[in-house]
């Protein structure tokens, strides 16, 4: 070979808002670890940022390093190794990658949005060109988790993964959980304190699950990302009942993604969930992240950490320019598949249609407390062989007659329960919607 | 590169018990799966068994494979491209792993004991000899903590690791607890179950652990593996009064591993601990493992599955061999150094002695119950400048006049601890010894 061992290896990144400055300070204030690590040291040495006033502040008079306004610059420079993306957003962000690849160079990204819907462009130009495109950062901030599913477990078929992989989200829960309080007032709190966006739909309402959920999906299975197949539901009807009711039969609720191996295709979908209290993963709170693996070998595992912010991301961006470091002057045979799957080895399962996907349900319905409602309700369920596990019938309140009946079934195809649930609000002792949220046991 | 890419990779595997039979198994059961990550098929060619009749029966008379009971045979057969030793032990398989790798050959192991004690110069070796020696199956089983470790967190200084490695002391402190049964009897149980070994000295005293706490903090640390500096308590002597107390502060007992960097060196301790019941590793149960690891940059990140089994330590096995089959005709540079930093990279921070630890404590005392017990103690902890958190005294029982006294002291020195007990013990009120539990809050 014939690079010297100790030459600095020169990275150009585009972008240094919250993750970008991330890391940068964690590849200056680690810099002499992460060169004992890599075998050489890793250098930050042109920066392109819309504001060069921003840029210049933040790297506090650094003359190591070149600032810039056009990304072309740094695309085009023949110095440097390694481009890492962390702009965010589909344009120009899918532009200038494509253009880096194009320019023989290794990519390092953290973007979910552009992977989970240009991901497979993307790949099959790096693969074309022979460069690496790592994207660690883009799934769960600092857990490496693409490193599991892809280096850590290719022993297994892997059955499902099931992630709390948005962390707003999970702090909203796990607010209204905690304070009794309503999703609304939770989070206007998350915004002032910085957790939520002013536009808080990416989070609350999943997309920003499925994008991971999308990637996570394709590594696990050998598929091609395919985001449009995503079934995707969010928080922002949940009401404390609910939750109150799932916490009575042993249960919480969280905004699980999901992605399953059925006999008929693979489910691919991000929704509240009732899970047991009891699993691990039912208690992880707040604004961190896990993902819940099984694999036929190894069983379940879990991996467990902050699913976003500066440094915790920032630890991803580097672990990957560290892998690239390692690896940018091998053949590219001996480098691990950016989807897990070596490229011609990708299989065309189809995804499941949601009502299709079979998994258990939590209904509440609100009813005239008369004799014959449970009846006429539990004939329903059976005629379409939805079986019922647990119900909670409430005494209704002092001077009314109305009352709630939540039910959770066993295991049934969606398309059934749609019909029932219709079949049921149709009943002139049911007072209006059936809630259904699903629920799934993960063991 | 000569290799034609679709030729299958040979494995010699040398001991087919638990774990050796889980590996052949999976490996056949996936094979298709595994061979489109890998890039080519990894067959077990020869297997070397004490008894070939044994070898024979799990084989199922399968025609593609070579028996016998000379290990020689395969570690010499030019054919063999990675030998995995699944024997354990320190002798012979310490022999065969040095003859394998001066032969050129790659290894695959899950032997903790022998890498905690022989690391260093079975690594050495290897680097000597342009081999590598691949080891995720010594630590933790199927989680794939040494990957996460060495690669998934290199932009970190890592700051500590503390980890339930040991499912057999798990499932007896779960068990304790749910049940209010002693130590013995739950041993006993864990025997007849399978759990627990006739002789359980190695799991319930901390030896097991103590050997995968040596690996990790090695890697972690970019240290030589020391597995004498480790200082080992286990479970043996462990109440259910103070499982019952420490519950009632808010705590879990869990036999813990934990190494931390801390100013004057290198912690590296295996004992009983109270952990705050919140946190979630306070919540694995039975004999599931999970680690958690503190980075700068990412904070806390927790990795969470089956130690040990035959099919979960077989995933370990062979990801190790999927990531040598991409890397074994690859330049030695290209690849993931044994310890995380390169050889020549290693630090001689020294490990700390057990009496110069810092951390906080649980004391447990038989007082008699008058006037002045109570300042006597807390004098002795004052003048050691030992500050107390919590305190729990008892009502004395009807007739009685001996009250227990528990106390929580905030982070101090060990061998303050130490002295303060002598003292406390010399007291003509309290009765008997002073039960001491560590204590950490993980945060």
């Amino acid at each position: 070979m014939a690079t010297t061992p100790m030459k600095p290896l020169q990275v150009g990144l585009l972008g240094i808002g919250t993750v970008g400055l991330g890391t940068w300070t964690v590849l200056r204030r680690n810099a002499e670890e992460i060169a004992r690590r890599a075998g050489r040291p890793i250098r930050i040495t042109w920066i392109a940022e819309k504001s060069i006033e921003r840029a210049r502040e933040l790297t506090q008079g650094a003359t190591d390093v070149q600032l810039t306004d056009d990304a072309k610059l740094v695309l085009a420079n023949p110095d440097i190794d390694i481009v890492v993306e962390l702009i965010g957003g589909i344009e120009p962000a899918r532009t200038f990658i494509l253009q880096a690849i194009a320019n023989g160079k290794h990519v390092v990204t953290a973007n979910k949005a552009l992977l989970a819907r240009h991901g497979n462009e993307i790949f099959a130009a790096a693969h074309a060109n022979g460069v690496m495109v790592a994207f660690e950062g883009a799934v769960a901030g600092g857990i490496p988790i693409i490193k599991a599913l892809r280096e850590g477990l290719t022993a297994n078929r892997i059955e499902w993964i099931a992630g709390i992989i948005n962390g707003t989200s999970n702090f909203i829960l796990s607010e209204m959980r905690a304070r009794g309080a309503s999703f609304a007032s939770v989070l206007k709190e998350a915004q002032q304190r910085g957790y939520a966006e002013a536009d808080p739909t990416f989070d609350v309402e999943g997309v920003d699950a499925a994008h991971k959920l999308t990637i996570m999906s394709a590594i696990a299975f050998g598929v091609p990302m395919q985001f449009d197949k995503v079934y995707t539901e969010g928080i922002s009807k949940l009401t404390q009942e609910d939750i109150r009711y799932a916490e009575e039969l042993g249960y919480r609720i969280k905004l699980l993604g999901i992605t399953r191996r059925a006999a008929a295709g693979i489910e691919l979908r991000v929704h509240p969930t009732l899970i047991p209290t009891k699993r691990l993963i039912a208690n992880v709170e707040g604004v961190m992240n896990a993902v819940l693996v099984k694999g036929d070998a190894v069983g379940a595992t879990m991996y467990y950490g902050a699913g976003a912010g500066a440094e915790p991301t920032a630890s991803a961006v580097i672990a990957d320019l560290v892998d690239v470091t390692r690896m940018h002057t091998a053949d590219p045979e001996h480098r691990v598949p950016h989807l897990a799957f070596q490229p011609d080895q990708l299989s065309d399962i189809p995804f499941l249609p949601m009502g299709e996907v079979e998994t258990s349900y939590y209904l509440r319905m609100r009813v005239q407390d008369r004799p014959g409602v449970l009846a006429d309700i539990t004939r329903i369920l059976a005629d379409r062989e939805i079986s019922i596990d647990a119900m909670i019938q409430k005494e209704p309140s002092e001077g009314e007659d109305q009352t709630d009946i939540i039910l959770l079934t066993h295991r049934t195809v969606e398309k059934h329960v749609v019909d029932a649930i219709a079949k049921i609000e149709a009943l002139p002792t049911v007072k209006g919607k059936v809630v259904r949220i699903r629920l799934e046991e993960l063991n």
